[in-house]
C-alpha cells in the first residue's frame, strides 16, 4: 500500500519544510523492495517527517502480546520477522490464525493493524416499544475480525483497529430484540426507546393506498445496514478527531463478523478475503482502486467539477495528452463508457486525467490508489490545496456467507490479508498452500491456523537474498506490509 | 412495458386537456391482461390522446412484409396473432427467426419495433495518415440486430429501428483500417483525414516521463466505444428533431451487432440477450431498472438535488412515509447503502421517494419503470413540469462474445427478446423451448429459428380462455408486446 500513496506523503510530511517538486503525475514504478527507509516516507527525509512521525507512538495488536524486545524486532525493516500470536498464551477466539511482517524499509513502522474479538452487544431495552419476553433483552455476541492496511501516517489504521468494532455494537443495540425476532423488522420504531411503539399497518386509502406494497426488509439486510453505518461513523469519528489525536494517513479496512450463523465481510480498499472450502474458492470481497471505480469517480468529477480545481479532467486518455496534440484526434473513454473512442483535444483535455495509470500504478488525482477508504481528510494534490478526501469513499461492499447452509471440515477457512499478500500470491497460490499445510496438521489441532498464517506470509513475503526479497521462483516478494488472518470455518474451537 | 410509464402516457397525451389527478404514486398493480384499450394510454382517452397518436404513423418492419390486410391482423389487440417473416419470401439474414405479437389492448399500437440487416462500412481513407495496403480501404460488414420496446408512444422505438445501426456504421467509418490491422490502434488520429499521422511517442523527459506507461487499447474496446457512442448520438438525434418529427415517447434498445469474430450485445432497458449453448444458459445482458441502478440514480438525485424539484427525496423508504411518523424512525437506506437501517424521520423525508415499489412496479419518480432509454426527452413527472430525462441513461451496457473461441452446434443460439417474453418466461424455460422446438426439426432446416421465435412468442402470450390470455399452467401470459429473435450461432447459413 505504501507506495501507492507515496506523492502523498512526501506532501503532508514536508509540510514545514520546502515544498516538494511539483509531481503531478504519479509516483515512478515502485520497485519492490526498495532501499529501507526509501526518502519520501522514512526518517531520513528531513526534521518535519521526524516530527510529523514521532508524534505517533507505534503499536502492534495487543493478541501478540510483544515485549519491548519484541515490538524491536517486530520493527526491523532488514530482518523482518514473522509475528503471530505466542504459543503458550491464550489463544486467538475461533481458533483463529494470524501472521505479519513488516515492510521492506518503505516506512518507519507497520501501518498495517488488526483486532480479532468477541463482542457482547447488550440492546436497548423495548427498543421496539413492545412487550418482549425477557430472554429477549440478554442481548447478543458477535465474533470480529479486522484487517486495516495504514498509508501516509500509522493513525487511521491504529484508530480502526481499537473501535471500530465499537462502532458496529453501537450500530446493533438498536437490533438485539429485532434480529432475535423471527417476524420481519418493524418498518417504524419509536423516537424514544420504550415508548409505545407505532402501527406498522397504512392506512386505508389517501396517498400511501397507491403504493403497491411494503417493501419487505430482511434481519440479514439490517445487519448489513449497520456496519455500512459504522464505517461511516467511524470516519465522521476520524474527521473531528483528526488535530487532537494524530490520525495522521488513512487506511483501507477489511472486516469480518460472525453474528447468528452468518459470516458478513465488508471491504473498504484493496485488501482481500477468499473462503477456500474443499479446495474450491470462493471470493468474499472485490478491491476498490482508481480502476475498478473508474466511472464512479469520473461521474463525480463530471457533475462536480469544482472539485477538480482546474487542475484535473474527468475523461480518461491513455497518457497524458500533450500540448502538440491539440486540435488532433486521440483515444479517451469518458464517465458513461467502458469502450474506447477518439476525441478531437481542446484546452481542457490537457489538464491532467482524474484517474490515470494501471494495476498497482493506478492513480486518483495521481496520488492515491486505493478509492475506498477510513481518514485521509487531510490528503491532498501534491503542492495543492485541492482535497482528495470527496473521490474516497467510507462505504464497504458487504458480502453475506450462510455458515449454516453447508457442512464445513475442518480444513474450510477464510482468508483475510493486506494487499501485500495479494500483490505476489494468487487466490490458487493460495488454496494450494491452504491445502499443503493444513494437510501437515493433525486436524484437532488448533495451532496449524496460525502455521497457515506463517506460511502464507513467508511465501509472499520471500526470503533474502540477491539484493531483495526473493520468492523460491525468483520472481520479487512483496516489500509492502503484509497481516494475514486464517479463520476455520469448521475446525475444532469453531462456533465456539 | 407498457404498464411501466402508464402515468408518463397520462400526462402527455392529456397535455391540452383537463389535467389528470395528481399520481404521486405509482401506478396500481398491473393486471394483465388488462380490457383492450385501456383508458389512460389508448384512443379512448380524449381527443387531445387522438391527435397526439394520429401524428405517428403505425408501421412494423419491413422484413415481415406485411400487406395492408396483414398489417391489421397485426394490429388486431383481440386476435394477437403471432407474426413472422414470410416462409416464401426473402430470408433473413444469418436465417435469423423472429415472431411478435402486438399486446393485449395497453396501447393502440405495437409499440416494439426490430431491424435485421447486414451493413457495409466504408472506411474514410487513410484515417491514420499512414500509407496502407489497398486492400485495407475496401470496407467492413457487420450483421445487425435491434430491438426497440417502445412506450409512451412508438415514435423513439420506430426512429431507433431506422437509424441506429447507421450510427453505429458512422462511428466505425474512422475505424474500419485500424479494426483489420492487428497492431495496436495508434493513440492518436491526425484531425483530418489523409494529413500525415503523428507519432505514438512520448518525447523523453518532461511530465509525460513521470507516466508509468500508456495504457493499452484493443481493438473490440473501440467496437465498444463506438456502439456507446452510437447510442448517444441516436438520443441525440431525437432530442433535436423530436418536434419536427413526432419522436414520441422513449424506447428500451436491445441490439446485436457481429463482427470480425466477435458478437457485441448492447444493452440499454429492460429487454434481455441470452446464448443456449449445448443447453447452458449464457446471459448476455442485465436489465436497467429503478431497482438495478438505485444508487445511482440516488447518487445523482443527492449530488444534484435541484434534479428532485423539491418533491422527491433521493432516500428510499420501505413504504411512503406518512406525516404521522415525523420524529419516528423509520427504515430507509441511501445512496452509499445496500443495507437498511433506521433514521429519525425529518420533513423531507414526507416528500416521494426518488425510486419506489419492488419488481415490475419499481418506479423512477413514480412514473416510468426503466431506466436506460432513447428518447424520453419530454417525459415529465404527472402534472408537474420536472423533466425525467437526466435521470434515465442512454448508455447500453455491452458484452462481449467471441465466436471463434467455441465450436457451435446447429441447435446453440443466441435469443433477444422484450420484457414482454421475460416477465412471463425464465432463461430456463426458453432454454427447454430452444430444446424441444430446435430437436423437432432437421439441423438443416433454415426454418427452425423462425418456428422457434414462434414457439417462445405462444409460450408468452399464452392463449385467450377465461377472460385473460392463459398460459399452459393456468398462469397469466403477457398482455404486453412481444417481439423475439432467434440468432443461431452455429446454424446453416451462419457466418453466410
Amino acid at each position: 500500500m505504501l507506495n501507492r500513496v507515496r506523492s502523498a506523503v512526501a506532501h503532508l510530511v514536508s509540510a514545514g519544510g520546502a515544498p516538494p517538486p511539483r509531481p503531478k503525475s504519479p509516483d515512478p514504478p515502485a520497485a519492490p523492495p526498495p532501499a529501507p527507509r526509501s526518502p519520501a516516507a522514512g526518517p531520513g527525509s528531513g526534521a518535519p517527517a521526524r516530527a510529523a512521525e514521532a508524534r505517533a507512538s507505534f503499536s502492534r495488536p495487543t493478541f501478540l502480546q510483544l515485549s519491548p524486545g519484541g515490538l524491536r524486532r517486530a520493527d526491523d525493516h532488514a530482518g523482518r520477522a514473522v509475528q503471530s500470536p505466542p504459543d503458550t498464551g491464550r489463544r486467538l477466539p475461533w481458533s483463529t490464525g494470524y501472521a505479519e511482517v513488516i515492510n521492506a524499509g518503505k516506512s518507519r513502522h507497520n501501518e498495517d493493524q488488526a483486532c480479532c474479538e468477541v463482542v457482547h452487544v447488550e440492546g436497548r431495552r423495548s427498543v421496539s416499544g413492545a412487550a418482549r419476553e425477557p430472554s429477549l433483552g440478554q442481548g447478543l455476541c458477535f465474533y470480529y475480525w479486522g484487517l486495516f492496511d495504514g498509508h501516509a501516517g500509522g493513525g487511521a489504521a491504529e484508530m480502526a483497529s481499537r473501535l471500530l468494532h465499537r462502532h458496529i455494537r453501537e450500530q446493533l443495540k438498536d437490533l438485539v430484540e429485532i434480529l432475535q425476532d423471527p417476524t420481519p423488522p418493524p418498518l417504524c420504531l419509536p423516537s424514544t426507546p420504550g415508548a409505545p411503539g407505532p402501527s406498522d399497518a397504512s392506512p386505508p386509502g389517501g396517498p400511501q393506498a397507491c403504493w403497491p406494497s411494503q417493501k419487505e426488509v430482511t434481519h440479514e439486510s439490517l445487519v448489513v445496514g449497520a456496519v455500512e453505518n459504522a464505517f461511516r461513523l467511524m470516519d465522521e469519528q476520524m474527521a473531528w478527531e483528526r488535530h487532537g489525536h494524530q490520525v495522521d494517513g488513512g487506511c483501507c479496512a477489511l472486516v469480518v463478523i460472525y453474528l447468528l450463523g452468518k459470516v458478513y465481510v465488508a471491504n473498504a480498499g484493496d485488501s482481500r478475503a477468499i473462503i477456500v472450502r474443499n479446495g474450491e474458492i470462493i471470493p468474499m470481497s472485490r478491491e476498490f482502486t482508481p480502476e475498478t471505480e473508474r466511472q464512479r469517480l469520473q461521474l463525480l468529477g463530471f457533475l462536480k467539477p469544482e472539485l477538480l480545481g482546474g487542475e484535473f479532467t474527468h475523461l480518461e486518455f491513455p497518457r497524458r495528452v500533450q500540448p502538440k496534440e491539440l486540435g488532433q484526434r486521440v483515444l479517451y473513454r469518458d464517465q458513461n463508457m467502458t469502450g474506447w473512442a477518439y476525441k478531437k483535444i481542446e484546452l481542457e483535455d490537457l489538464r491532467f486525467p482524474l484517474v490515470c495509470g494501471e494495476g498497482k500504478k493506478a492513480r486518483v488525482m495521481a496520488t492515491i490508489g486505493v478509492t475506498r477508504s477510513l481518514g485521509d481528510h487531510s490528503l491532498k494534490v501534491c503542492s495543492s490545496s485541492l482535497p482528495i478526501k470527496p473521490f474516497l469513499s467510507c462505504f464497504p461492499e458487504v458480502r453475506v456467507y450462510d455458515l449454516t447452509q453447508y457442512e464445513h471440515c475442518p480444513d474450510d477457512v477464510l482468508i483475510l490479508g493486506t494487499d501485500g499478500l495479494w500483490d505476489v500470491t494468487s487466490d490458487c497460490e493460495v488454496a494450494a498452500t491452504v491445502d499443503r499445510v493444513l494437510s501437515a496438521y493433525e486436524p484437532n489441532d488448533p495451532t496449524r491456523y496460525t502455521a497457515l498464517a506463517q506460511a502464507l506470509v513467508l511465501g509472499a513475503r520471500g526470503t533474502p537474498r540477491d539484493r531483495g526479497w526473493r520468492l523460491p521462483n525468483n520472481k520479487l516478494g512483496s516489500g509492502d506490509d503484509i497481516s494475514v488472518f486464517v479463520i476455520p470455518l469448521g475446525g475444532p474451537g469453531s462456533y465456539s
